[in-house]
């Protein structure tokens, strides 16, 4: 999803997270709620999640104004012990729901070392590694799972796209190196990078997509007519499984069959779930020898022999730090499609446009 | 690992369970220990895990008696909240370590609804599965992760063998369905299969290891001179790094460098990290509605389209459960060139072969 787009504009990440805060204002979510959101979708540009950050507004907006999100939703606790949860988002945004079900977890794993919370009638929240992050300022670990907004993934062997990109995310803090996050789909590729080739005129891979007969399919432009493909045949199969029995199944939220193309249904609720595990590290270990221990594997991993012509060998998180660092002084990069895309939601909803 | 041997003899689980109990006892575990270790292990090759079951009996005896195993280990609780527990296995064998984890795990998630228990200065404990699906009988979903016993995978563009195979686990209940297993390694092929193919003379497919310059390795006699590739590329490399820091890092057990080639040194102490999720479903949901709801998803899939040429789509730990059954009742085939190697195996420790 982090394409370097050479026609941009630089905003800051103020300018985008107002921007984004006064659309859902407009559409009548509270100042705290629009805040909130626009804060986080902000945040996902920041890291490089472009496919996940203000790209996404002009279909968030579409979906509120169809009545597919509910604007004051009553975010409830439904099930409760010491160290899980169950959140009922009541069709509220994703990201404050999954971001109040991260803020439980982080307070009950205070308490008892771990917590896991569920969240049910929740939506798209925007990339993973944001909610697995959250409970780095804590020192605490972070590992997020969720149902996908659309099925794109048929189970290894089949044709019935029964199963979506289910994503898993994890964040472990680190003492002076930056702290490493995975975030990754359980496809091989997202599906929006299929539909960043098909933009840019590019083919495919093979190993991306196969068609109805089993064999490569190349073309992007010819995606609806084959599927995605798992990491590692079969094993990214039954890991978007059970991602998607912990984080939809578990909770009471929407697997499988029931899974709302989100891209094509504006007006059902599609009951998304998440799920976020909360380790405290203060319950495993004594802090610093921990995070020294991590920064010793990160250097010795950063520095160990590479294949001939790999510049770097990267950590998990690493890039998306550094863009983080670097995007906060020169400003996000906003390709110039998304920047009309923008203009034109502006204009219909009475705002002024973003740049 | 689940190879069909064509010239086997079949024992049954007893049979095996004892013979391996045998030969603990005659190294000095005590009954009870022999005995558990006899199952678990016997269980393994039920399953069809032939490359974790008896199959590792003779290296196991070998580094008990190279004093590689404690063989009196004093397992003990070392850090301790209500969800969370990290066991200090003191060196002994690691099923014996693991299996007192889970079973801590499982106690603590009925109090709260959700544990996870690390292990340090635990051993090689056989299939990741084995750990995993012993939740499963008191209606707890199990999520197992491991640090695997020696490094065959670098970093991804590099070549300096600082991860192993780490794999994950996880097992949840259905209802009238077998529950669903999930047991992979993070890399496209464990490196048992590497071997299995270099002994039946048969080359390896594109995909599984490359040699130094990055080119694919084929013939799996030159395995040394390459590495095994991550499932997924560098979502895979990411994925056994964080499996590896949750079991080892986090528990203070070896990871990277630190890791033990056990294949190679019989003595020095391996300090094996494992780590077990525990979820007790009765917290989350009404028992007999989430069962159901898994049937429904497991039928929905079984019966789902499938690609021209395939005769069944399988669930995660459907064939491994119809196995258990059939070898339950068929006994359990074990390979004549592993009933040779016990039957060496035998005579030097003085009891009677197998069969």
């Amino acid at each position: 999803m982090n394409t370097t787009a050479k026609n941009s504009t630089r905003v800051s990440h103020q300018q985008l997270s107002d921007f984004i805060r006064a659309a859902f204002l407009s559409q009548g979510l509270s100042e705290a709620d629009a805040t909130e959101v626009g804060t986080l979708m902000a945040d996902a540009d920041l890291q490089g999640s472009d496919g996940h950050g203000v790209i996404r507004l002009p279909q968030y907006i579409r979906r509120i104004r169809a009545g597919g999100i509910n604007i004051h939703p009553q975010i409830r606790v439904e099930r409760e012990r010491a160290s899980m949860a169950i959140v009922n988002g009541d069709n509220g945004m994703g990201h404050l729901v999954v971001s109040r079900a991260v803020q439980l977890a982080i307070s009950k794993a205070r308490e008892t070392g771990v917590a896991w919370v569920g969240t049910r009638f929740s939506n798209h929240a925007g990339p993973a590694s944001l909610y697995a992050r959250m409970p780095l300022q804590h020192d605490m670990i972070g590992i997020y799972f969720a149902v996908g907004n659309a099925n794109h993934l048929p189970p290894w062997g089949g044709m019935d796209m029964l199963l979506s990109t289910n994503p898993i995310a994890a964040a472990v803090p680190a003492g002076e190196e930056p702290a490493l996050v995975l975030d990754m789909a359980t496809t091989v590729a997202a599906y929006g990078k299929v539909k960043a080739k098909a933009k840019r005129g590019e083919m495919m891979p093979e190993g991306w997509m196969i068609d109805r007969k089993g064999n490569a399919l190349l073309d992007p432009k010819r995606a609806d007519e084959g599927f995605l493909l798992p990491i590692g045949g079969h094993k990214g199969y039954g890991l978007a499984l059970m991602v998607g029995v912990l984080a939809g199944t578990l909770g009471g939220a929407a697997m499988g069959r029931e899974v709302i193309d989100f891209n094509a249904d504006h007006k059902s609720v599609t009951n998304t779930g998440q799920a976020i595990l909360v380790l405290d590290l203060k319950a495993f270990a004594e802090l610093d020898p921990f995070k020294a221990s991590v920064d010793k594997l990160i250097r010795d991993i950063r520095g160990s022999e590479r294949l001939p012509g790999v510049e770097r060998i990267w950590l998990p998180g690493e890039q998306s730090h550094e863009r983080r660092v670097r995007y906060l002084r020169e400003g996000i990069p906003v390709a110039d499609g998304v920047l009309a895309e923008l203009k034109t939601l502006a204009s219909e909803i009475g705002l002024p446009p973003l740049v």
